[in-house]
């Protein structure tokens, strides 16, 4: 019996990916960019546009709940990332998310100046926080250190450590729960994006104490392109921050149309405007599939599927390195190599129906989806990277141009 | 003949309404709140779930021009606001547009620290103006005085005059080119939204010389719960604002993922994070009907409709006040008309499948969209209306309690 096979036996996830639409012959390592449909979620989607906007029309904010899916969209998330009921809102991109819970926990610094983040940070969270500290105009630094420097650069000058747990190039793993604890030994507050972590590893908000966090409805949570993002605030600062985004649907009364603003109790405070219904419907339903998913066997099997990857390649492709922590505990649910003709590799790779994909300046990147991946995809994918490294397919000129998005 | 039939004859968009599915006994006068759902949509949206997203995953952004879509829908509302190609994206949601266009028309004035706007603006703009200040903490006034009374409340303190064009609650129209004149006049720029003008009535945003722009992508364009809203920034300024929401969307080469921001040339740097790329499909797709459509013939019938109603109601229904300007040409694309149980008859109105909607204290509000709407659908409204005042069917105790979305 193969190693993939004996692997496969043990796997106690293995029917959930009867759960989703993987289309024939791809072996699809992005579920980091853009998770696969759940096979139940057209079905659904088809209802929501014909059965409620088309017949309900204007009455399905009620009849439908539409009023309250951000918040029972969030609910569902929370459960995923150790975060009490109610503490948790899918709205909006995870970009301005960032801007909103950074201005939140900035507005509880007001006498401190610096924001600490890393080179790991996923860029936007980066713009976003100088765009933040333009806006703002009070001298607010934006101090961005190496990853392994962060803990050493925690100071009673931050006001807020804002990171995103895994790197989205190398997988590398913060830890959340020691340097949220540094940062509230120097009196700075948390901001944690979990772009990479939501559905893809056991996290435990409460359990670390993070005081904000964001994270995207597009990767491991299947949630379909663009899918609303999320949001967190810890319990205890919920009543004393607001939104600097004030929109009517963060309103105490949306429908009273008063002139002026009266934050929400709650969560639903930080909601802006009215919610894309048709996206955040379709990140609602995908959610089912992690019903019954404990994350403790998503991360057990993620373990399972990226060392066997690591190994694989390790041994049939020497000509990678590998660019992601050996450690299985210090990463995230992906792995990357560096090759100096990744990019063309890659490229052939997808050619093939390996889809990974490619950051500048030489990383290849692939990703682990517990729900739809098993040990035997990961062996047909080494199969074929052994493959084109052998023959060289990859020097073809069809893989050497880049397009807009890879 | 009747009336209603005789103006039907001449209704030079008649043929519209086959292109919307509207539910069988429902006249539906809340267009102006949740268009209905255009017949070709389904369709469409199960292509772009199962065929895009399911079948070409992350491949989509580039093979199916995902990454164009703001654009690509912002040009194709552009058409139907007076705005040049290149000056409208589609995008989060009006609330949150509207804090961009704000801030952005702010940091050309930065001397100046009054926002005008009036009583007649739509609540979350107040809110989002109001949020704004607060944040931006640099003394800025936000003084809302009465529709009537803002042509005089311009003067050279003013740094953005920011209106809705159509009043929700009374369909009163501002003289956009007026009043924007008189604001440069005096210095100030204009922030219009156009969230009840959109695919209601022309727009001449170029013509007008307004600075910028916002509106709503699910009321007259029909693009379904929630669909992304637009904004404009006049070609003039483009290069001269940032947006303060800077995500990854908005820079310049995102797959670059630079450390720092540099904003796109054009209209893209006011994008802010990923767009829902379901939510935003359906309004694209929306946008199919009024490809052959002159707004100019919207206008006739518009005016036509409304006519014909305040003509019906205030024959049949003597009880009810109008609420709207009687000159149409100071009215939107709706008509509301006062009545002290306004609720409950509104109520009763609803379950006889007509389907209007009621702003506190005692205003019917009722939306005319010229696209799907028949003279005999105004006949027929009104008739059951008459009924429902004369028989005071209102008057039952289910009419009475108030739901939470009204």
């Amino acid at each position: 019996m193969s190693a993939s096979h004996s692997l496969d036996r043990n796997d106690l996830l293995a029917e959930k990916r009867s759960a989703f639409d993987i289309p024939e012959g791809v072996i699809y390592l992005d579920g980091n960019s853009l998770g696969v449909l759940p096979g139940h979620v057209p079905a659904r989607l088809a209802e929501v546009v014909a059965g409620e906007w088309g017949t309900s029309l204007i009455r399905a904010w009620n009849d439908h709940g539409w009023i309250d899916l951000p918040g029972r969209t969030g609910d569902r998330i929370a459960r995923l990332i150790g975060a009490p009921k109610g503490s948790v809102v899918a709205c909006d991109s995870t970009s301005v998310n960032v801007f909103k819970v950074l201005a939140a926990a900035l507005s509880l610094r007001p006498d401190r100046k610096v924001i600490l983040s890393d080179t790991g940070n996923f860029p936007t969270d980066l713009y976003v926080a100088s765009g933040l500290k333009t806006l703002l105009d009070k001298g607010h630094e934006l101090k961005v250190v190496a990853p392994e420097e962060v803990h050493d650069a925690i100071d009673e000058t931050v006001a807020v450590l804002m990171l995103t747990q895994v790197d989205y190039r190398s997988g590398r793993l913060h830890d959340m729960a020691d340097l949220t604890a540094v940062a509230h030994g120097a009196g700075a507050l948390t901001v944690w994006d979990l772009a990479h972590s939501a559905g893809a590893l056991p996290v435990d908000l409460a359990g670390a104490k993070a005081d904000f966090a964001v994270g995207c409805g597009y990767k491991y949570l299947n949630g379909g392109p663009g899918a609303p993002a999320f949001l967190y605030v810890a319990p205890q600062h919920q009543e004393r921050v607001t939104s600097p985004l004030t929109g009517w649907m963060g309103h105490a009364a949306p429908f009273a149309f008063d002139l002026d603003y009266r934050p929400e109790t709650g969560i639903g405070r930080m909601t802006a405007g009215t919610p894309p219904v048709l996206s955040l419907s379709g990140l609602h339903a995908a959610l089912d599939v992690f019903e019954d998913v404990d994350m403790a066997d998503i991360r057990t099997k993620s373990i399972s599927l990226s060392e066997f990857f690591i190994a694989e390649v390790e041994a049939r492709c020497p000509q990678l390195e590998l660019a992601s922590p050996r450690d299985p505990n210090r990463r995230g649910s992906q792995v990357s190599f560096r090759f100096k003709e990744g990019y063309s590799v890659m490229q052939a790779l997808i050619s093939r129906g390996v889809i990974g994909d490619f950051r500048a300046p030489d990383i290849m990147r692939f990703g682990f989806t517990p729900l739809y991946l098993s040990h035997q995809d990961v062996a047909d994918a080494v199969a074929i990277l052994a493959e084109i490294l052998e023959t060289e397919s990859w020097n073809r000129p069809e893989y050497r141009k880049r397009s807009k998005v890879t």
